[in-house]
């Protein structure tokens, strides 16, 4: 239960839940580009958010107006130049006149690059990660199933693992989702000491057992199918709450996540969302093979998360 | 073309090509298991091949028996202790006296402790490998692409990675495709200093260039999207004949192979094969999760594969 709410167990759910939140604003690091347009356009049809647009104030009105687009709810702040309209945007997430910070036309290592400048204090020190989260339609009561981190950590340590679970739990968390099942994901059940992925994911479940992470319950090693198939776990006797019914998917490292959550999205279709978390505003990574849907959706999401900062604030 | 046929380039290719070849022996390891005599009189009804059962006589008979199964083209070796069992079977196969060697009710790890045992000279030095093909349905020519090392190599070193590729080439070939596309899988397309897949992914591509790895076509580093998904390619603007195209993916670890493998199957449905080469005959461990298609697909493979040596050691 978030304020009331129920768990968000679908991306219908999650639609529903970011277009009953009032007042968010969301920050467009360079908005030339016509895509990227077309996202806002959709959100604002959605979602009662404010969009605050960065870039080349003619070529975004033009945009606009060509899209047949009124500018209620639009505010543009001109700067042409990419890399300074993506500082702007930058600089409104981190003080506090922004609550989402959604990637326009520039790429994302130069968008990144930024994220992580000192200057901003936006980082606050933390780490970020890439929480994806696809619709598993195989599952009766949450369906919602996040892969991390895919996108951010290359070589995470055993430190930069438990706090990209910590993000994700954050998350799930914010979904209503209070104790999510976490499997740490290793390539078989057996911890095997020459595999630093199993090892690592023995020591983080007996962390989880210690109190050391807490707000979820974690399982592991764990290979895809006993993490995620309830025969799985069963015909390998693994008995845990998590076996066969995860809903966090903690990878080994950035190719399996990355390499599992684009299966999910190209070989099975499922639908998809993702978030960058860890900064002091939600970052969306909205890519160009995203599609509409995948774009709308992340964007409930971030508007979600960054109810969570709001909620957290006023304490 | 092999030996007059055309490429292999689906299942049911896959099905018939081995039905048509005749006198391959299949030795099982350890046979007290009605899973895998099931599986052997699935087999026995689509393909020629002989069976040499290695287990206890009477519970063998009597399994068959109930099973409702004739014993033509079916040796049994009376050893009831299952190490036993699987020496004899091993032993077969390293003598020439089995063209495929068949995990029975026997795990996984104690099968290749015996199989690495030097006194068989079973492995010759070489690296073994599992090679997983998955059917694409979403594309038109070639469906079946391969998913490799998820099952043996825990840790890949840049020489094993060549093994790993010059293993699947090979399994390439014999399925009639004489140039297979490979793409060297990382999280992205880019080369990262500190993401050592992608260094590696480099490298080899280079060493395909160059003509120092052959018998294939390879690019890389790729992430899935844009080894498997021709728009994704396009959009990303890679030029190469792999990109999009992918025959086998190559992955930076055992637990991406892994997570992807199990992906196709249990998220995406698609249909599967495995087998293990590099020893003298090629071995099949199926796994009781496997369902009974899995594993007689995986006994084609692995006549079809054992026909290869067949026709090497005539040269």
């Amino acid at each position: 239960m978030i304020g009331g709410k129920k768990l968000i167990g679908t991306f219908n759910d999650l639609l529903n839940y970011a277009s009953e939140l009032k007042g968010r604003r969301i920050a467009l690091a360079f908005a030339n580009n016509r895509e990227t347009l077309l996202a806002v356009i959709h959100a604002k049809k959605r979602f009662s958010a404010e969009f605050i647009l960065t870039g080349d104030n003619d070529f975004i009105l033009n945009e606009l107006k060509e899209l047949g687009e009124n500018l209620s709810s639009i505010e543009i702040i001109h700067c042409p130049e990419p890399t300074l309209a993506t500082r702007t945007a930058i600089e409104y997430a981190s003080n506090n006149k922004a609550d989402v910070l959604l990637k326009g036309g520039i790429d994302t290592s130069t968008l990144m690059k930024l994220v992580f400048d000192e200057k901003y204090n936006f980082r606050k020190g933390n780490l970020l990660s890439d929480v994806f989260i696809f619709e598993y339609p195989e599952r009766a009561e949450n369906k919602l199933v996040m892969i991390t981190d895919g996108g951010l950590i290359l070589n995470p340590s055993l430190n930069q693992k438990i706090e990209i679970i910590n993000n994700a739990v954050a998350v799930a968390h914010a979904l209503g989702n209070l104790n999510p099942k976490v499997a740490i994901l290793s390539s078989s059940e057996f911890v095997n000491p020459k595999l630093q992925s199993s090892v690592d994911a023995e020591i983080i479940a007996g962390m989880n057992r210690n109190g050391e992470i807490s707000g979820c319950c974690i399982d592991g090693p764990l290979a895809l199918d006993s993490a995620m198939i309830p025969e799985s776990a069963r015909e390998k006797k693994i008995n845990s709450p998590v076996a066969g019914n995860a809903e966090i998917l903690i990878a080994p490292n950035i190719e399996t996540a990355n390499a599992l959550a684009k299966s999910t999205t190209y070989f099975a279709h499922y639908r998809l969302a993702h978030v960058i978390i860890g900064a002091k505003v939600p970052i969306l990574i909205t890519s160009r093979a995203d599609k509409s849907d995948a774009k709308l959706l992340s964007i409930a999401l971030g508007i979600i998360m960054s109810e969570t900062r709001k909620r957290l604030t006023k304490k």
